[in-house]
């Protein structure tokens, strides 16, 4: 079964005969990673797909699966923590394949010296965010690994969902014409997590956005079961979420910049650190590809939950550059807006 | 959300002010964890069952849901990998529900500077088991963490199966009188990573028994759907499992000793070791405790099974001593099989 002799490292990763921490960062290493030895692997449609999660079905139902490992530090940060983020991040990929979250498991990887503190604390922080988002945590796993082999804790999580008839999100599914929204500020988490580790203060310090994105889906679902793809942009960002969108639908993605919601802060504190906010993560976003004639109606929806209070649309689908993403300016310009390679920030999620 | 002040380390944990590594044993400290932090913190009926994995009804189907993350080190030994045990590990989990596994998820938490090509290999490992399980890898998840803050790679899979009409295995379900069988040679796997950890040689090398038993269990159920109990005992060995199963029905289990199938090599290095094969990890066995009227027809159904070929009737539920596992030993006298404490074998899976 294991064919040591004849496994070839395949190109491109045959340029890194060691894992960097760019694999680990959302953007063109972990998709190389990805492409080139996850999908031809384990080749199957659903795994091919490439969505934030999979879509089967069992028994005439229609269900969404999804999986996170968490690995963030520091463990505490202003706006939340890994046990939020934990609970949120899947429940937020359930949601972007359009699925009720139902029911989640949790899988902890424990240091040796771990507080019994800290981890009772994280414990009552995954079962309250539970409850915020109205899952169920069902079934669950502790390793202990010694000293020295972790970081105090990491947190896995996997969830199943259900997804009502008539809805089919896939980021296959971008046409162009099609309007892009986000729904809210981008780059409040990354920058939270940076300025923690950097030490700044702002006189309004940056909070996470850690949040559950499914009841701001059901509204916008109640609203039009045309939404054609919602993706969450965590790691890589905005940016890097596009561009695997439109490589995968065969279509391109023009944005116009000065549309982005970004708090103040985090654009200094993007400036500051020279980032890109476009590259940053969320952890409480989406964006939401609809058609050209719905998307007001889903944005004023949008609107009216406290997630989506400044939603924006920020672009469009195009039928040029195909697969690649470009973006308008502050002063007019375009420039493409390329997926990062390795990544800004690592150990953000 | 976060009571940082109120939150008190409920007793018995209140004893280990640190995680220790028996923590992630499987024996009683763990089962503290669970007992005392867990079930409270995310309180609802599922999860209180304590069994390998969750059943949950979606849409009229019944659905078993499991996680586990693994550890194991090293990497790579006799008769296996992480990789076999974490696709196996997952679907046993499904398995013992009575569950045919469907779908599983892959998390990786990778180490900075892990070989690209131990990656590949692992991959690859993964993809033939799943293939051999007849389950799909669906979705999955990469994260990396800086040198030192990991051991090369852990593994957390996740998994989805159908129960079929009919079947309801439970811990809860043992009743005095049931037979419980054994499905072959205990303390395989725990004494292969042994005795590569301690250099130990023997003539026949002692290979781990890691083996997806989903297909065993598929012909049991064949046989009759009237299994009361399934449980692969994995951390913790037989010992542990069955004093969960004791304390979770509220029964006795009374086992004969003498009948429990030992490879010689594995009894040798228990004896040079002092350990105690009951208390040995297996990765490819199961318990199950069924009707005595079914028993004979069961172990013979078992007997045919590749995975069943040395199973036996090791011992019975009795309405004494609930809650407590007793043993029959070699010499004819009775010793108490209790939970074990920490564990013999830290990272065993």
């Amino acid at each position: 079964m294991i064919d040591f002799d004849n496994w070839v490292c395949p190109l491109p990763l045959r340029d890194y005969p060691h894992i960097v921490m760019g694999h680990g960062g959302g953007g063109k290493l972990s998709n190389d990673l990805v492409e080139h030895l996850f999908v031809p692997a384990f080749h199957n449609a659903t795994l091919s797909s490439l969505a934030d999660g999979a879509t089967m079905t069992v028994g005439g139902q229609q269900l969404a699966f999804s999986t996170d490992s968490y690995v963030v530090r520091p463990l505490f940060f202003p706006g939340g923590s890994i046990a939020d983020l934990a609970i949120n991040g899947t429940v937020n990929d359930l949601a972007m394949l359009g699925a009720t979250p139902l029911f989640l498991s949790v899988g902890m990887i424990l240091e040796e010296g771990l507080p019994m503190n800290t981890l009772g604390n994280l414990v009552d922080i995954l079962a309250a965010a539970a409850r915020n988002a109205h899952v169920q945590v069902v079934t669950g796993d502790t390793k202990v690994v010694d000293k020295g082999h972790g970081d105090q804790i990491y947190i896995n999580t996997s969830g199943v969902g259900l997804i009502p008839t008539g809805v089919d999100i896939a980021p296959q599914n971008a046409r162009p014409g099609d309007r892009i929204l986000i729904s809210g500020t981008i780059g409040d988490h990354g920058m939270a997590i940076m300025s923690v580790r950097e030490g700044l203060e702002f006189d309004s310090p940056i909070r996470s956005d850690s949040a559950p994105l499914n009841g701001l889906v059901a509204d916008m679902l109640q609203c039009s079961t045309n939404i054609h793809v919602l993706r969450d942009p965590t790691r890589g960002g905005v940016a890097s979420s596009l561009n695997e969108i439109a490589k995968s639908a065969g279509v391109g993605i023009a944005l116009d910049e000065r549309q982005f919601p970004v708090r103040p802060e985090v654009a200094a504190a993007c400036e500051l650190l020279g980032m890109d906010p476009l590259y940053v993560a969320n952890e409480g976003k989406l964006l939401a590809i609809v058609p050209p004639e719905d998307a007001d109606a889903i944005l004023e929806t949008m609107r009216q939950h406290p997630l989506g209070q400044d939603a924006a649309i920020i672009g469009e689908v195009v039928s040029e550059h195909r697969g690649k993403v470009t973006s308008r300016t502050g002063i007019g310009g375009t420039r493409v807006v390329a997926m990062q390679i390795g990544e800004q920030l690592p150990r953000i999620c």
